[in-house]
């Protein structure tokens, strides 16, 4: 059957050991079901497995759970999960070519997720927002400190619970403390090639080094600046002609394609992560 | 243990059913081999299961192949494979970009096959070929019919017993009768994206077309020019200040790369022909 | 100055003669004006000159055109422009992903353009377009001849006057008749990388051949289906897992930056046309 | 006439005044000159001038010099120059696959440069070398400080004289000292995209960090380790499949691409310096 009418998912990340694919897909075909697509991956530095399944067919998931536990190490982390819609929250700041193409794809069902909201520290993007029937919320940064700032923000984030934060062009450094609860829950876009040109202005960076390609990397964020794990990223060629705001220009149409498929690859469940890096089964 | 110390590829396609996976690893498993790593794929369109298995410890080929033809359909085709470098023989025009990557990734132990020889239908890369240490045979096609050559060719061929026979900017047609006994064995590089521009000069076809990408596929050759299947494929943009020479020698670096690349494939077992498309697991 | 800051070009064409560059440039000189971005080509086929000069200065037009017309052989075509946004009008038809592209970017001030109204042959996209305070037409094609849909689209269009009419998806074939007046002024994003793929369904081709690689171009129509002058192309990576509705998937994103990126060159005044291919300074 | 046989070409530096391209151009047309291709730009940072001319015709170059001279402010650097093939020594380690792409595009008169000498600090390469005709050099750094290994190198090229001085995958740190008198005319290549991963084992580093991609970079080599300005750069996806060898394997394919494309950019007077970037005319 077609891939995109499979409704189910195994995740499974494992010490690798013999016969693991033999034990799990032991245990699906005994509940009878049917395996639609597999991918399997063991990162060889530690040993550690990683399986993605796609299956259909009927069946109880606290059954199929224990005996998946049963028939794996104690130390196999097994989740199950399907094609319903991850609820997002999107943080922005004043650039909009994130956020729209976000919008739109939202708008015509195309982003696998229900963006609950958006919440930025300026108003600029609220008639976007609003337009597309999405709740916008502004919180200034202006005359608070950041630890100010970001309590308003998980507050607000608190009410929504969503499993998935996007800083889709947010501008603010965000402190460990606001990114501890969000563990592989919170995806950057980063307008550079990382690891080259982190921090503030890449555009800016990547003009007076005098590169002849820019790009753009959407990464899980955790608590050092740019360094969380990759997820996806890509290039375009740019030459001498390139003002750094004809760079900006030039990427911004990289940085929105790039977050978009990371997006995708996150919420159709085909992305591990394991030692601040990413294993996609694309 | 890290894959390129696998000596062992099992490599199994057949009509998908349930429970192929758990039943082939169940065999390896039985006999103490360890999976190092593993990729599967259902062709949806007519439900064709195809998987690659690197794999490593001691077994007994007949033994282990007995018990896989017992536990899959009749249909299946098993097939194990290992490291050791294929046997091919290169079919050679004038242009040198192709011949001579080859020849130098042969010399240092990169190209996973041992080149037998060289048959050119001109003199001019003898010289090249020979300083390599590789047998060189010119077989001219003045004055002959492509019948007679091939005949030629073909009882050269049928000499060394190549176990794939590839085509580095061979420039005349091949006909039917040749290709027919080299099916998936013959690889042919062609200086264009296919199915854009086709046949002879694609360059100039380019260039008259105006297209803004230059491109190459590698592809396995059947009986009808340029329709096989296609097993990888580059681009390099151009632009107007290219013309029909310059694009080929922009072109030129793509066709050694993606014909380099196809070999590479081939040779290490990750690709399945089926229904006139590959199948590469990568 | 910054280049963004200029608000005039002039763009020529001419059969080549010694002494051209020499010729224009003293005109400029002569004028008090200053060269900020110079760029010129000779087609050597035909030997066919090409230059595009962004300038800034006070100027007469009419003056400074005779004194060029003056400088140069009866031949010269000539003409002045400048950052005034273009006049255009979209057709469209169910797909939103390169109307929306544009219509966001016009929304931001980023599209060179002044989209007057946008004409669809179905009601879907209508909503969208009126979201972003754009005219919206659906002139349906059911029941009606080719000729008498096109007579209906023409008179709006004739309405409109637009400098240029844009195919963002607009999935009829459109007549000889229809297409003789906007000669380089009719703009489309054909989903395949062209000459690859022409006429229809390029994306069920394109899984039928099984390439490895799909694309997208920007082209101005002529009157044969698919074979006018490109401007633009792009591609995209896929393999043996993508299905032609997932290759599709994958394609949308790199149309609608194809043909944003060919409009920003055409509204620029980056583009010349000559014997059915662009030469762009970009 | 087609550009590649021209013999000639003009190549300026100066701070931007109104008036250059047609003081310069007029200077050509008094001689009788006929422009085949022209590129120019300007540096808007420090309005400097660049300009690129192919130019065919009979002319005494002191005559002209001086003409362009009295034309040109006093501070333009005023450069004619010509297809002749340029002297060049490389500086090899270990690895072969930079070295081989220039032999065999050396053999086949396709480098525009003519390879004086190899320089090596092993001798494993030795063979090759010689196989193509070129002179090899062994100058071990075992046992000897940096400076005096460098003091040999030196002294050898200072025999030749080369024009250029390539390193193609020469792996030891060079000293500020033995950089100086090579401004503009030392090209190294490195193995990650610039800036990211500089220094030694950019492979290892790339592994670590999960990126999507790598790169390599061809640059002129400063007194600052990989600071130098960049010629040229491309890259090619990767993913969580490869190990650091690995990436090292695909890596190497781009890297020697890179540099054989930056070196025929630079050895057909494309390249100008200016503030630790390049302006390149392709």
């Amino acid at each position: 059957m077609p891939a995109d009418l499979t409704s189910h998912f195994l995740l499974i990340r494992c010490p690798d050991e013999r016969g693991l694919i033999h034990s799990i897909t032991g245990v699906l075909f005994g509940h009878g079901l049917n395996i639609v697509r597999n991918d399997e991956f063991v990162e060889r530095q530690d040993n550690y497995f990683f399986m993605r399944t796609e299956f259909a067919g009927e069946f109880e998931s606290e059954t199929l759970l224990q005996e998946l536990r049963a028939a794996l190490p104690a130390a196999a982390e097994i989740r199950l999960a399907d094609n319903r819609r991850k609820n997002i929250v999107l943080l922005v700041t004043k650039e909009h070519h994130c956020l729209s193409e976000l919008l739109v794809r939202h708008a015509f069902g195309e982003l696998n997720a229900h963006i609950m909201a958006v919440i930025s520290n300026y108003e600029v993007l609220g008639d976007l927002t609003r337009q597309f029937g999405v709740p916008f919320h502004c919180i200034s940064h202006e005359g608070k400190t950041r630890e100010a700032h970001e309590t308003e923000i998980s507050a607000l984030l608190d009410q929504y619970q969503p499993e998935f934060v996007v800083l889709a062009k947010y501008m603010r450094i965000l402190s460990a403390e606001f990114v501890a609860p969000y563990a592989n829950r919170l995806v950057n876009i980063h307008h550079s090639f990382l690891p080259a040109f982190v921090g503030a202005s890449p555009y800016a960076q990547a003009y007076e080094r005098g590169v002849k390609i820019i790009g753009a990397t959407a990464h899980f964020v955790n608590e050092q600046l740019d360094q969380g794990p990759i997820i996806g990223q890509s290039i375009i060629p740019i030459d001498h002609t390139h003002s750094a705001s004809e760079m900006a220009q030039a990427g911004r149409d990289v940085e929105k394609i790039v977050l978009a498929r990371a997006l995708r690859l996150i919420f159709t469940e085909r992305v591990f992560v394991h030692r601040n890096k990413t294993i996609i089964f694309d």
